[in-house]
């Protein structure tokens, strides 16, 4: 609230604002107020008049003043005279409430709807001669929030030291999160308190290529749960984060608070920032309901409209992959002996010894190929092709791949050409091992290789510590790396689907060719330490709340002794519960990640990834509870078919499916595919049971779900 | 020396050898001796068998072992037991020898003569199953020898901690030195014993743009003499400086001792190194004429030939500049108001309320195209003509440069097609501001912009500090970029001269369009804070002996009065030494700085500069000392013409040059110009005669040089 004195014609207007303000959802449940305590910003969050987020301070600290040199300036210590902390007075406010429906290239809807109310308030700090807004926005799913800098006498250039913005919550909650690391977010969910955190950060740990872990934090997104009579489901996480690192969450256990920690490079500055500029949206998703959690696109209505000119090109992959074989140890990505000190622009790669392993070669990618295009897929990946893989990990080599000469065994000419007449794509694999440097001076000839080719999405890679040895994953300027390489291969018409790069928020209604990334815990692990049986029932609600993810399932052959007799590794889920991810996570880029071979055996499952969708025109959370089940409907693209997906975690359940989403004019004929009675992700996890049945929207059907197993079902209206 | 047992028939041959190894030069003066004792190698230097380095230690240390991960690796503390300083046994020599006479594309001389007698000793650590080599080539001018690292089994990558050569003087010695730095070699030099070095340290230092100085170190290039009767000129260098980062050295004033200090990056590496891989040279030039150190070919001669397959476009240039009015601030860089801050992708720069000093404008580039056309220049630099220079330096902008749009009052078009019409060549300027990863991703498009408007050369320019942020301007990534971008522009055709890059150790001759480069205090420094009267009898001892630097002399108007009254800045020489040294400083890349008002005034001084060759067939240093006086003789390429120039320091001198180097059968005219009777570098720098007479191989002409005073001569033969 403010009063404002109108002073003579052509005089300001002078304001006083009142300490405090408040701005509440469009459906009036949510109010967010504001307020200076001696010149310190805080808001808080209510919902149904209940605490959400109690007084929580807001700011950032920055590296001395913004008149002297930067680089010089990060050596010397901070000058808390020049924080964006405090000494703010407000001498603006501004509201204004939107209501938009939009349509994502590809997305788990037809139409998102991005409703909020607005609050803009600025703060000025007459002490340096500044001033900032801090821009609310208060959605009916929650509020999201963000410092903005307007380019202004005294506010030109500065230097992160820390953004301070805290989330204090009331009581202890329920927490699903991951350890905190500035180059790795591909570690194990844990499940505790917020106040037991930090006794249990360490069993959250396990080892990476690329690791630097701060110590007792956690990652954004984090899930957490007010447990009681009346519960409440809450994420934080962040949107569109863009020219600026990304986040991780300090936990102050006694007043179950969270404190934002950005990522720094390794002169500790976390963002060099020049005016205008904004931070990414800091984000609260808040709901009595675990399914609008999962349902909310909050981070993507955060983001702003995409600028590209044509997203004709940017269609949803199913593919297959020369991948899984190598993962598991079958075969091998380098071509001559790997530990082989090789120079890529020296060695003579076809003088090397071959190691009689490598997968990417003419015979198997046209077996692949063949079974590929027999099953309707789209797209096929193949890794490991292009020379540098023998000594690629581990020694910060720079120049340690080269993006357009193949190993002497794989013909990228006549493979393309073979793999077009049937209809399939090769997908290219870009694999950097870290070297953003090298990746950026290949980038233009790599992507024209893939023209030249017809290649029209690529995998990329960033396994390995990252150079410029200045920084880290997910830095600000490895961020813009990512974002660098995504809108360079929109020039070439070209989707990206990144590993080991930043999880998403929301971005890809900015950058749709960026179509998916891993970015979290997922498939591959299971060959290596291994995945919890509660895990998938995790990331929907933490790694996929900006994004999609390559989650890479259809593991049919799930225990590896099948392969290697004695070996004790096993992906642990059953069959079917393979079958509910590619429901129950969105995946506009769908891998079938299993060989060939073990699909063969299990024909008659394997037809559900042949059937199912990957992009959607609708899409229904029937139930879900973080860490236990997730049960979810979607509409294929254009079509009157749904696709409905369940999974459970160690624990076996059962669930009913209410098909009352179907249109009620309809007959459908329903195909069913779930755990055989016998089914257990140890034990038996190959066994399932497949029917169909003809189903309406009146019908409900109860499912049984195996230790870590899960149903699938696929739904298409009677002619 | 060595015993060797043949055994039988397929074995090998085993070798025992002693502990001691050595070698002489062609001529037989010098003598290196190469031992190991307890293990550890050593070196030493005689010359007429007088001790000229005692036994020195040579050897590297190692961040931890070869065969863990790197990036962690840099964390962990060293591991000494993987140095590979100690522990050696000899397990092998060679000797070999070189005489060759080779062309450099722009020289001082027609020909270069390497001439050398080579000892490649094998060093094996036992305990590590690990061998390096270390090669010496002893000339007869001094000794060069490098590290050899053989591709092997337990040898492939591995991070340098530290080189430990060292060069241990048997006496104190007078010394020629400016601080050590990683980012810097701008400094003014310094003169003092060795042993004085560390009092004296701060005495040398200044503020620079980006400075990280290594306390009591100096830099590389040194010159020592020993003093006394039997005098002995010394210069520590280093050649062949690839894929590794340039050095300091650390002084040892009690026993008169260096060791080599690398620059590191900023996670303290020194250098990552992959097998097979070779360290820089290490150089030490003795001599007991000074000349004799100033003539040497040394660090070129260590260089390998260039792999270029076209050399038929680089030239010697002449040209002009729109720049010293900007370095004395009559002009500027920038079109808007410097300080504003702009964004390259997104401020309209047409919308910028103009500066009305902007330097690179329409009009005043035609006058100075005119000006160097009547002059008979082939070239004209246009600093500040590209986007960008509001807000270029110190606030850590990698986006700061663009590289391909002009301001709005530079018509890159119409001016080129204009100085191409009067047979100029504009120079093209890239400044980068140290952001090198910003000028990597634009190089090519830079360059085709060039090669559309016919620009064949480039001044690129490093002021700043280094993006990406773990970087020096001299480590080793650095190093690599500066390489990068020479071959990237000789794909192009295209000459570059650097500045604020790394001092050249003679690799022009790999990589001969790398035609100059500043990379130490030049005539800008008269402007700010100055020169001393001695420096540029010091520079070519130092900077130049590993290459041509664009010193860019030729400043008339040496009084800044003259613009601004009671400006106290002067230029530290009179006219008549800057007309001395376009002979005394080696630059195939010519410029005549000053602005052609000031020349306009003194064309008959002038015409020195017109005449004056930039390649040369031969070159004699008819007298030298570094820090007090140069005098020396160049014969113009494929022509009979002779220039003569002449510098003291801030002391009068006289000297008689013996025009013996002249042809015996020919009598010549030669122009003088010489300080005039009362001129002085303080109270009266313009004053200067200037006459012609005829002379032959037989005169000795006097001249008389006033305090930081000159002479120059223009000899041609009479038809
Ligand atoms: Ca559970
Ligand atoms: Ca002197």
């Amino acid at each position: 609230m403010k009063n404002c004195t109108i002073g003579a014609i052509l005089l300001p207007v002078f304001c006083v604002f009142t300490n405090a303000q408040s701005l509440k959802s469009p459906d009036g449940k949510f109010e967010m107020n504001f307020q200076l305590k001696q010149g310190v910003p805080y808001y808080n969050l209510t919902y149904n008049k209940t605490p959400v987020i109690e007084d929580s301070r807001l700011g950032l600290r920055l590296f001395n003043n913004n008149t002297v040199q930067f680089a010089p300036e990060i050596r010397k210590p901070e000058d808390v005279q020049y924080d964006l902390s405090d000494r703010f007075t407000i001498t603006a406010e501004k509201r204004d409430a939107k209501k938009e429906t939009w349509q994502p290239v590809l997305g788990e809807k037809k139409n998102y709807i991005n409703h909020y109310n607005e609050l803009a308030i600025t703060l000025n700090q007459a002490s340096t001669d500044r001033h900032i807004i801090i821009r609310f926005r208060l959605f009916d799913d929650g509020l999201g929030f963000r410092y903005e800098f307007p380019q202004q006498k005294n506010l030109n250039y500065f230097i992160i030291k820390e953004e301070d913005t805290e989330f204090d919550f009331p009581t202890d909650m329920k927490a699903w999160w991951i350890v905190a690391d500035y180059d790795s977010q591909e570690y194990p969910s844990q499940t505790t308190k917020i106040s037991e955190i930090p006794a249990r950060w360490s069993y959250g740990v396990d080892k990476h290529s690329s690791q630097t872990l701060v110590k007792d934090a956690v990652q954004s997104p984090l899930m957490l749960k007010k447990e009681g009579k009346d519960p409440l489901y809450m994420n934080i996480a962040e949107a569109a984060v863009l020219n600026y690192p990304a986040s991780n969450l300090e936990v102050d256990i006694k007043n179950f608070k969270f404190k934002t920690h950005l990522t720094p490079d390794k002169n500790g500055a976390k963002g060099y920032i020049q005016t205008s500029s904004v931070t990414p949206w800091r984000t609260v998703i808040v709901s009595p309901k675990a399914e609008v959690v999962l349902d909310s696109k909050m981070l993507f209505n955060l983001n702003e409209p995409t600028r590209y000119k044509d997203t004709s090109y940017i269609h949803p992959t199913k593919y297959m992959g020369v991948w899984w074989e190598m993962i598991i140890g079958k075969s091998q990505w380098a071509y001559g002996e790997p530990k082989t000190n090789v120079h890529i622009d020296g060695t003579d790669f076809t003088k090397l010894i071959p190691n009689g392993k490598h997968g990417a070669n003419n015979i198997k990618v046209k077996e692949y190929i063949d079974f590929a295009a027999e099953n309707g897929f789209n797209g096929l990946l193949v890794e490991g092709w292009n020379i540098g893989w023998e000594d690629w990990i581990g020694h910060s080599k720079e120049f340690v791949f080269d993006f357009t000469t193949p190993y002497p065994d794989f013909d990228i000419e006549k493979l393309n050409e073979y793999a077009h007449s049937k209809g399939i794509k090769l997908i290219m694999h870009h694999e950097t091992s870290g070297s953003a440097t090298n990746y950026e001076r290949w980038a233009d000839k790599a992507f024209q290789l893939m023209n030249q080719y017809g290649y029209d999405a690529v995998k990329t890679g960033y396994v390995g510590d990252i150079i410029p040895r200045s920084e880290h994953h997910f830095s600000q300027w490895m961020i813009n790396h990512f974002y660098r390489i995504a809108e360079k291969a929109n020039e070439y018409k070209i989707m990206v689907n990144s590993h080991e790069s930043v999880r998403p928020g929301g971005e890809s209604r900015t950058y749709p060719n960026w179509v998916s990334a891993e970015s979290a815990r997922g498939t591959e692990h299971e060959a290596f330490l291994g995945n919890n049986p509660d895990h998938q029932t995790i990331l929907p609600f933490t790694r996929w709340m900006g994004g999609s993810m390559d989650y890479t399932p259809g593991i049919f052959q799930t225990r590896l002794d099948y392969y290697f007799p004695g070996d004790k590794r096993f992906v642990k889920t059953t069959l079917a519960k393979q079958l509910a991810l590619y429901v129950v996570m969105y995946m506009p880029v769908q891998m079938a990640a299993d060989l060939p071979e073990n699909y063969r055996k299990h024909m008659d499952a394997f037809q559900f990834i042949k059937d199912v969708a990957a992009d959607w025109d609708d899409t229904k959370i029937l139930s879900a509870e973080p860490g236990d089940y997730i049960i979810t409907a979607r509409k294929a693209k254009g079509t009157e078919n749904w696709f409905v997906g369940g999974i459970t975690d160690e624990n076996k359940r059962s669930y009913t499916v209410d098909f009352s989403f179907l249109d009620k004019d309809r007959t459908y004929e329903a195909t069913f595919y779930e755990d055989g009675k016998d089914a257990d992700y140890i034990s038996n996890p190959q066994s399932y049971r497949i029917y169909k049945k003809l189903i309406n929207s009146k019908s409900k059907i109860n499912f049984n779900m195996a230790r870590s197993g899960g149903f699938a079902v696929s739904v298409k209206p009677v002619k």
